[in-house]
């Protein structure tokens, strides 16, 4: 059992907690919470670290994980982890390393991808990754200015649909909506400026809606690249919805669409 | 200027930022922010506070509220704020107060109502009051275990909604349940363990969703009582929606619903 948090091991988890660099670096990141490290690839946890009493009542984790496992005290669990309440476990995972231009060059199912453009808020992107798996979503791509999609609270907002929904950043993102673009793939740009009602659309073809940052919405660049400039009609005297719900309100209308086939 | 902490009116305000009690005795509560505040309604505004800079910044403010704005010094309001970059101005303002079964009972437009039973979070509660807004809900009613829609965390993610969403607790769930029944209102309880498509449902008519809370969804007791039990459906493994995304995806939903009579 590890009891000192000056530990080399503690210090390196605290690294890829609070260091973008450090998981860039290593290919590494952290998840915290009994059920996201048990629905954790097999194969990509590198070492799961958890607390003498959490070990003594998942005999499973230790059957599992075998010398992948180590335990901590809760004092030093407390340090390394990155919740006020904590339940005592947490893995070190190995990164998914997908590319941009191999989600849309997917051709195994119908595309219906989420173009995310400088998302900033951590829990806003686990929210939308979580509901993307939801809707159906066949993969994410974001601009180099959306948050890390590895940040421990984003994880944690995921649910678990961060192993499983097909994402990756694109470092020239108007290059990968031009890809997108000529593979077929129509563009929906969601602004609150739109032109067409989101309702009046068909999303049961190859798709994309293209999603713009919290505060100043899509960069004219990439709204200038879209085929369809819409919005979600909204009453009262709302201007714009918060992002997560907005891109749900258009994922959910295309999975409705797509399930009427 | 107010320059001291102690001054007996700030100390007034920090108990309407941290205590529910002293929001319902006084019939009181606090907004924060720029915008907030010059959306909040004239006559409920009963006094402005606001540093140096941003008096000197929005002449409008002195103009408007005149003898209830005070000015105080950054230290203050520091002390007396919500947030950790704090725009330097809030209100305190007096609660609306309606009734769970005036919005029931009232006739003015087809009801579209939100039953929330148990919603804890205050910022999910304050993003499903701004959607709800947008959506067209006429009325949201929450049950007595309901986050305080005057938290002032609530208030800020309403985005100034909190001043026009007609709302009210209930000291009776079941009850105004059974009234809103009674009026032929259509309830629709929202379940992952649903019998029906969210989707194959009529919304035109007088209707209403009964959300549950986050953790445990909606009590026995609740979802005994709804027309039908209906379910957003989902693709991959996720288990359950956030409750504000749930929530939303209905709602527009039924708003898309209502746009195409």
């Amino acid at each position: 059992m590890i009891t000192s948090p000056d530990n080399s091991r503690i210090k390196e988890v605290v690294k890829l907690r609070d260091k973008k660099k450090a998981r860039d670096n290593s290919g590494l990141f952290i998840a915290e919470g009994l059920k996201i490290v048990q629905e954790a690839p097999e194969e990509a946890v590198q070492c799961v670290y958890c607390t003498g009493d959490v070990y003594e009542e998942n005999p499973g984790l230790a059957e599992r994980f075998e010398n992948r496992l180590e335990t901590v005290s809760s004092g030093v669990f407390a340090k390394m982890c990155d919740t006020e309440t904590p339940q005592g476990i947490l893995a070190v995972i190995k990164k998914r390393m997908l590319s941009a231009d191999g989600i849309v060059n997917d051709e195994k199912q119908t595309p219906f991808i989420l173009f995310l453009e400088d998302i900033r808020d951590p829990g806003n992107l686990g929210t939308i990754v979580r509901m993307s798996e939801a809707a159906g979503v066949t993969g994410v791509i974001m601009s180099k200015g959306t948050a890390d999609i590895y940040n421990p609270k984003t994880v944690r907002s995921t649910m678990g649909s961060v192993y499983r929904v097909p994402f990756a950043y694109t470092q020239d993102f108007q290059a990968t909506l031009s890809l997108a673009k000529n593979k077929g793939i129509k563009l929906f740009a969601a602004m609150p400026g739109g032109e067409k009602n989101c309702w009046e659309q068909d999303y049961k073809k190859a798709c994309a809606f293209l999603i713009g940052n919290e505060a100043v919405g899509l960069t004219p660049e990439t709204s200038a690249m879209a085929d369809e400039k819409i919005l979600i009609p909204m009453s009262g005297k709302v201007e714009s919805l918060n992002a997560a719900i907005a891109t749900s309100v258009l994922c959910f209308e295309a999975a409705r669409q797509r399930r009427q086939e």
